[in-house]
């Protein structure tokens, strides 16, 4: 039987395990109502370096390192790391590629990063290419807004769309076999979406048609209600952003509760001031690789769908007056 | 019988086809030995739009419809593109994408793409899982050295290991199954390597270990030699990389002849000022998708080895004094 179901979606008949994972956080995060998740923090947010982003190679480099630790596993037995992050040349991922010296499969898909290297990985092991794969993505406040809006030096006030950068990396080590208990069921591949939003302040607004789409995608293509899921997690859509998702899926007929929840407005909370609430390729993967496993490892959520949201805008095209496309990737995992 | 040979390689039993290809290119590219090549070439570096960038990610739209028009499948036909490009956030490919309105998988490999989508549109394919991939990439010289050297009004003199990026777009389409000639064989997935190359001007220095390195791979894990390619082809590498590639496999016992070609070497000729040859993710692109391709089709190549090279060089890190991590994929392409 083929493992397409409809347009975007694909069954991976052989559960690809989810046999490790790490996360590793900055202070803001760690003050936070996540905080206790994460398998390290860290006070000061340059980990030593002489640079934020050295400090945030470092810190995917290390979380890379706490995931193949807990798995027992050397570097030299890890058959591919799939990862990308938010800086140009996603450069994060690729030191900390050089560092590990594994087959490299470099991807950018902003915040949707976590769920497009678990997807890609999931259905490397699913084919039979690969034993294991590692899957990780990192962000940097400092890095991040330095990047794509203004130097901090300059002290820029932000808006009440804006979202705040999650300083954070988290990874996830896959394996084809053993017993582990949560597993990669299907996977479902976002497409681009773009409601000509122009606010690179507004990124939730960016990003919630593409989420819809992909949720609603994976529910027909798999013939799936909301209900099937204990939780559906979005990546980074924020208070705004969450708002206008759930009120999109409405208007497609699909009702989403309280099992909905999204990592953006959960990995901080209302007093640290972060206005929309927390964003970057970190805020899903730190608030997956730790707390989300950990409530599956519980047996609280038995089956949960992870869609990792990334708004693929480009300070270059916005300053061109160009809109900010969006695209959302699932991953369905259960508890076997 | 594993999928996996060795280290990093991986036999493709399935034998993915290559249905159709299509590239277009910029005008130094259609005044080079291999204009004619090209399905089509522009003389206005803009096409007509109102930026550079503008103007390259429309290129890649439109030679991603080519190949689309020449496979006679319309885009709601097609499972996934993947592609990526030299572009921050990679924005050629993402709003080629939003045009298609496929499913999407971005890449960041720079010049590697081309390598890096083939192989892993052709494992989604292996796997069973999509039963076609566009595999597509681009690069336009303005747009390049823009971001990652200086505003081209500035007149900068160029040094004289520096590339010329192409202004150009290339896509493959592949399918499962069909009566084409040309197969996708074998892939090795490239690690990153570098040996400490901090000069920005010099990028085939920084990839020819990496190219080096997955050359060596590709041939101890599926226990080859250099004569069993009628051709091995890097993908930018340049007039001072392929030196440098054809030293370094010396040392490693690796004697590449006249059946080692360099894209960046080949698309334009000594008399075009572009000193030490062309570069960028269309180098390779335009030179596969079209002339390389051809080649395989009449028969005078049966077994090729199509190796994109990217430096993973970022300004930012270089005006932090970090070197530049190069990486390499392999295809192995077959004429049935």
């Amino acid at each position: 039987m083929s493992k397409k179901r409809g347009k975007q979606s694909y069954i991976l008949e052989s559960r690809p395990r989810v046999a490790a994972w790490a996360s590793m956080a900055g202070p803001k995060e760690a003050a936070g109502p996540l905080g206790r998740t994460f398998d390290e923090t860290f006070a000061d947010d340059t980990l030593g370096q002489d640079s934020w982003e050295r400090a945030e190679a470092r810190m995917l480099e290390h979380t890379v390192d706490m995931a193949l630790s807990k798995a027992r596993v050397y570097a030299d037995g890890v058959d591919v790391f799939l990862g990308g992050d938010l800086l140009n040349q996603i450069v994060s991922a690729g030191y900390a590629a050089r560092q590990l010296g594994v087959p490299f499969v470099g991807l950018y898909g902003a915040c949707s990063t976590m769920a497009e290297s678990l997807m890609l990985g999931s259905m490397l092991l699913d084919g039979g290419f690969v034993e294991n794969a590692v899957c990780a993505t990192c962000s940097h406040f400092s890095t991040a807004e330095r990047q794509y809006r203004y130097p901090l030096e300059l002290g820029n006030q932000r808006t009440p769309a804006a979202q705040w950068t999650v300083t954070g990396a988290g990874a996830t080590f896959l394996t084809a076999s053993g017993d582990h208990p949560i597993r990669v069921e299907a996977v479902t591949m976002g497409r681009v979406w773009d409601l000509k939003q122009t606010d690179a302040n507004n990124m939730g607004a960016a990003m919630a048609p593409a989420a819809m789409m992909t949720l609603k995608s994976h529910l027909e293509d798999l013939g799936r209600k909301v209900g099937d899921y204990d939780l559906i997690v979005t990546g980074d859509l924020g208070h705004v952003g969450k708002e206008l998702m759930t009120i999109l899926c409405k208007h497609e007929g699909i009702v989403l509760d309280e099992r909905y929840i999204d990592c953006g407005c959960e990995v901080f909370d209302s007093s640290q001031d972060v206005h929309a609430g927390g964003s970057g390729c970190g805020c899903s993967a730190v608030c997956l690789n730790g707390w989300l496993y950990e409530r599956m490892k519980k047996g609280e959520v038995r089956r949960m769908l992870f869609m990792a949201t990334g708004a693929l805008m480009s300070p270059t095209m916005s300053q061109q007056g160009e809109s900010i496309p969006g695209i959302a990737h699932a991953v369905a995992l259960e508890v076997n």
